[in-house]
């Protein structure tokens, strides 16, 4: 067996103490896989005080970046940190030393692939980084290797098991956002802050890497049309169920022509779609390629060994050489970009759940509908259940199912109705998948 | 970029016809994916005069395999023809002229890995085969990559699409076997004599292959037990849905310990299981491993473009280099084991359904469960709904639902059940997943 493959760990909270339970816990497996012992010979933390989820021997843990950079030894860097700014300082710091990194910080490479890219081929190292979507499910190799025969049509994925716990929270138990919230954050699925999360930006930044492998096309994040879960009510989750559908949070990307679209938006799925039955805290990635027709992925997309078995399986493609030849065909963030433009918003078409509310009075149907008309917004179905008895002069919801329309059309709709003198502001919708 | 590398189909059907086709009509993205052009230069076919699938250049086609393995541009041979000993004698002759080889060929690997897999060895040579398990389903790379940092513990696959599609129609439109399989044929789902795909052959060969890569353990297909669909009757998957089951066949294998159980069955599976809502004629697999829990990969396991989508990935990650360092590390059909040995099946435990035909007469429900308590088989569930008014003296359906129970004891109390004369031997039972 081939000498072994010294390795540091940059961080080591959750997803850290996971890698160092397997590579420590596991090492005779991991080195018949690997060809070699996967040897962790140093952790670099900031506190080396704070209590860790797994027992390291003292003189392995330091606050000192430089030991690893140092130390020929130590070949890969795993970083495992965080945030944006040390962890960026960190990884070209690794790579500037003839060190491969190994990284799960989906922020960092979605805001900055390109320059941490750039450094690896500069120096000749390699960046792996399985981890950074979905966790333990392995959509980066996939899209990376197993579907290259392909040119893929379109992703769409469940990326944030934080909004997925919180939809099907309030989807099955009919809970509110707050009350499915809180639960999520005592199960730990969300953090004390949890805004990233429910605000779709942990999302885009996994669909902005996404397609960059997919499509070779750069993305700036603040460019993906974002849209959370946190403004979604139990009364639209109630009428998308009453028409056969299930509010997800999606981050979506598809291909017409050369033109890509792409969102992260709660989105109507047909309730026996794939990915409408995707539950709790589970990632799904619902995939379309045009040889392969369409594959799913999905499994827990968070945790710690979850989390840690996709850092441990980029550690063995390192050990075994694939990853090197993955990274060197893969020319990421390189400006190559297949002549693939995006597609402004604006003009993606799509079929659009309404709900407005609306004065229970005659002639307001004929007002929302004239309205939509001439937008060139043609109505599918629509419900108005009848108001309660004692409802009178009341606000009542409308929901409203369209046909397809350009999206720019539609904003511009409901942009018209919520001044109508009928309608108490603000509607709320969002697109139906077909 | 490097020169190009020569490829040769052997065979060329309905799979290979899509190979050759992705190699003809995407070499632009191919090569920008593969790092090197990737040329189909000879295509061997026993019936040159037989209508293709594709056009190929007339001096492309030839009935002999020898003008192949003597050309030293001929890099790779993609072997395809299926049936076991011809397409052996190919391989082994490919294997022995230097080629690496390429295969989509279940039942050769199943029946014939340890020679295929020790030839390769012997002149230094690769086998790569994701196309052989679940068509365009990445799993043979999930499980000897993706998930290369876990013990697996658990595999259930839906292996055979003709199968699963035959019980959604069942299941979903009440249709009979056989107007299921019928359907099957007409749709192109099913072989014209569709033995080998309903009695369970073809998912056993799957399986085989499967716990070769998870667990390192050779298992001869015969040493697999299998029931098939074919027996399957529509009363069965109608108390299924009463109980809130759906049946699906499985090729599961577990470990308990160092045993590792597996079978090929039709498997009683809740509603809401991942499984259960894979229709049609899709393949999944769920997997658990150690670390990442629990994993589910679903998409098109046959046809023409998918299963060439993972013979291209194949050829792919030959030219990049990635199968020969994988093929290096998995030591597939080597002997090595792990010290995992097969469980007998009579030692497994599981939850059982039963169904029988009993007389509709006092006495009858004790004596049933007489005999399931002299087997220690305890008893969770009982349905048996009032016979029709006109029924007197005829035969109803019991079904029961087991707790937790021995398989040997289990089978021992139903070869029992079917002496006794109150019940209409043979009765029909199936297990149930927890």
């Amino acid at each position: 067996m081939s000498e072994a493959l010294g390795i540091a760990l940059i961080g080591c909270g959750t997803v850290g103490g996971g890698v160092a339970r397997l590579l420590q816990e596991q090492g005779e497996r991991l080195a018949i896989r690997a060809g070699r012992p996967l040897l962790l010979r140093r952790v670099v933390v900031r506190d080396p005080a704070k209590p860790r989820p797994v027992e390291l021997p003292r003189d392995m843990v330091t606050t000192d970046l430089q030991s690893v950079l140092g130390d020929p030894n130590i070949r890969i860097g795993v970083e495992l940190v965080g945030g944006v700014d040390w962890a960026k300082q960190a990884v070209l710091a690794l790579l500037a030393a003839g060190k491969d990194v190994v990284t799960a910080n989906k922020a960092l490479l979605a805001q900055h692939g390109a320059e941490v890219f750039d450094a690896a081929r500069k120096y000749g190292r390699t960046v792996a980084f399985e981890a950074s979507v979905a966790g333990g499910v392995p959509i980066i190799a996939a899209l990376a290797q197993c579907l290259a025969a392909n040119q893929i049509q379109s992703l769409q994925g469940i990326l944030n098991g934080t909004c997925n716990f919180i939809l099907t929270r309030m989807t099955e138990n009919g809970q509110s956002y707050a009350d499915a919230l809180a639960e999520a954050q005592r199960f730990g699925y969300a953090e004390a802050d949890p805004t990233l999360d429910v605000n779709g930006t942990d999302a885009a930044h996994k669909l902005a890497i996404l397609v960059q492998i997919a499509f070779g096309l750069s993305v700036p994040v603040e460019n993906i049309d974002r849209r959370g879960i946190a403004d979604i009510d139990s009364l639209d989750i109630r009428f998308a169920r009453e028409l056969g559908y299930t509010i997800k949070l999606l981050a979506e990307t598809w291909l017409s022509g050369a033109k890509l679209a792409l969102h992260v938006s709660p989105v109507l799925l047909r309730q026996l779609a794939p990915l409408a039955m995707i539950r709790g805290a589970y990632n799904a990635i619902h995939v379309v390629g045009d040889a392969v027709g369409d594959v799913l992925f999905a499994g827990q997309g968070a945790g710690q060994m979850p989390t840690a078995s996709a850092v441990v399986a980029d550690l063995i493609d390192l050990a075994v050489g694939r990853a090197q030849r993955t990274f060197a065909t893969l020319k990421l963030w390189s400006g190559r970009c297949n002549g693939i433009q995006l597609q402004p918003s604006s003009t993606v078409r799509s079929r659009f759940y309404l709900r407005l509310f609306v004065e229970d009075r005659p002639g307001v149907l004929a007002d929302v509908s004239r309205v939509l008309a001439q937008h060139q917004i043609s109505i599918a179905s629509v419900i108005q259940h009848e108001a309660p008895e004692n409802h009178e002069g009341g606000r009542v919801p409308l929901v409203i199912m369209t046909h397809t329309a350009l999206t720019g059309d539609f904003r511009a709709a409901v942009a018209e109705l919520d001044h109508l003198s009928c309608v108490a502001p603000p509607s709320v919708y969002y697109p139906v998948a077909d």
